[in-house]
């Protein structure tokens, strides 16, 4: 069975095999994460749906009625959801409720948080992996978020970090209408010009940021230096991968990007990483849907490689 | 959950609904199916390996050391393996035998096979829902094919029935070198010459296909006739797909294209079968095992149906 057989497939074997540092991949033990929180520039109108649909679908989450908790059971993946920071008045039972602040504030006036909060929610991403109700060993974690308003908070984040038009970052979100669309980048452009002087990953977090992106670089930095692969789910979760990748370029090396959605900041967020997305579904969900729809194909990919290592073009 | 956040996922379940004419659709019972054969064309040295490797894959294919093995164990999908006819001195055991000759002849001297012998293993292939041990119920077949020399074989049939130039079917194979490659190409424009007036799909079958390929059409026309859902793997079952559809075209409107493999004959194919695959990985290892790849990504489209029906906008 030789190597180019697999093509893609082959790819992801040797990445995997790369961020492990064995011979003997283990993708399990696994969890799916999910990190919610709102965002205060949803208040300008960029979003299609308003602030209470994030507390809702965190709701919906646990209540095992949205996509991730689907396709986390058909995978059997733990499902953890994070509350960083949204506006919901009560916490959700069974969400591990971190939460910052009813929200960030819209950045269209001033930070959307603190530098001091900014920090804070990474360090409080890095303590999830301890925090949260999952295997200590876990190989393998799915990130994804929620959060009305955050692919505007994305789009603003690569903006600044990559330097480029806001109008080949902002897409249309949860469908926004062609006004609306204009008004995202006008929203993005302002943004940009007044926080043209953050320059520091960490204080691009905090002029454009959000809880759950933040609280995401956290989760992915940590992740990096106990070698853990990170399956990254959409847009969101690419540009806390790129925040976390200025941080501590580690991030990059143990990311597998699942799926390019239907956004085009994503496409250009995962060229700058060098990422090239297992699955191409053209999806718009985000909450970790892209990460566990690719999910399968990466423990092909693993059970493949242990199953046929001893053929020796693969083994090359 | 509004219809549009699942991009194509969604429009796999409207498939998959459309083709199973039912608001509940099941993948299962499923299984797969995997036609051997081999072609008098190999011995014009138009592949990198002899026909004696088709009959060692079928047996690999049964021991469970194939990827096909591992990827229907991984998914629990039941393996059936056909030889339809294969050059191996004995039948496999474990395989269903229903050989037709040790191989077809090279079309470079004649047809590869009589017009009689083409119709019987169609015929052949359509009893094969029945013959083969599957639950008479089966749902979803994942169609692929073993035979060295049949992407020879694929690229002639296909240039017959589209017109198409060899240049832009023929591709690598197993990975030929390029003075392979160049004599692959100027087989198949000899073929196409010689064989020129074939026109009716099981002339253009019987002058430049191959057993396994029959076989795989006559198993669609009887698929599509009992609304079975058919994921097709690669470029040869594509091929086949292309000739079904020229005899029925209900063929291909059952018909899922797994995966994008790295032939360049399977894009032209897909295309005039107006299909779009569900995976993109480059893979060019046949067996099925593009199909059993793509495949928990059909469960998850019809898993997220049933699960989330009720919501207006996905039900649309």
């Amino acid at each position: 069975m030789p190597r180019w057989a697999l093509g893609r497939l082959c790819d992801l074997m040797v990445e995997i095999v790369r961020i492990q540092e064995t011979d003997s991949p283990a993708l399990r033990p696994a969890a799916v994460v999910v990190l919610a929180g709102d965002h205060g520039i949803a208040s300008e109108g960029v979003s299609a749906y308003p602030s209470e649909i994030t507390g809702l679908m965190v709701a919906n989450f646990l209540r095992g009625g949205a996509a991730i908790s689907l396709l986390a059971k058909q995978h059997r993946l733990p499902l953890r959801v994070v509350d960083m920071g949204t506006a919901t008045a009560e916490v959700v039972p069974g969400a591990l409720s971190v939460r910052l602040a009813k929200g960030t504030k819209s950045f269209l006036d001033r930070q959307a948080m603190s530098l001091e909060t900014a920090t804070e929610a990474v360090a409080i991403g890095r303590q999830l992996l301890d925090r949260l109700a999952i295997d200590p060993g876990t190989s393998t974690l799915l990130l994804g978020e929620m959060g009305i308003g955050n692919t505007t908070s994305s789009a603003a984040l690569a903006a600044l970090l990559l330097d480029r038009d806001p109008a080949d970052l902002v897409g249309r979100g949860t469908l926004i209408d062609e006004a609306t669309l204009a008004k995202k980048i006008d929203v993005v452009r302002r943004a940009v010009t007044l926080h043209a002087q953050a320059r520091e990953p960490l204080e691009v977090l905090a002029a454009v940021g959000g809880f759950e992106l933040a609280g995401m670089v956290g989760m992915m930095l940590e992740a990096a230096e106990r070698g853990r692969l990170l399956l990254l789910d959409g847009f969101p979760a690419s540009v806390a991968a790129l925040v976390a990748s200025r941080i501590d370029p580690g991030v990059r090396d143990v990311c597998i990007a699942s799926h390019r959605s239907a956004e085009p900041g994503h496409d250009v967020v995962l060229e700058a990483l060098g990422l090239v997305p297992v699955v191409e579904m053209r999806m718009r969900l985000g909450e970790a849907s892209g990460a566990a729809l690719a999910w399968p194909l990466l423990e092909s990919a693993v059970m493949l490689y242990r199953e046929m290592a001893t053929f020796d073009d693969l083994a090359q």
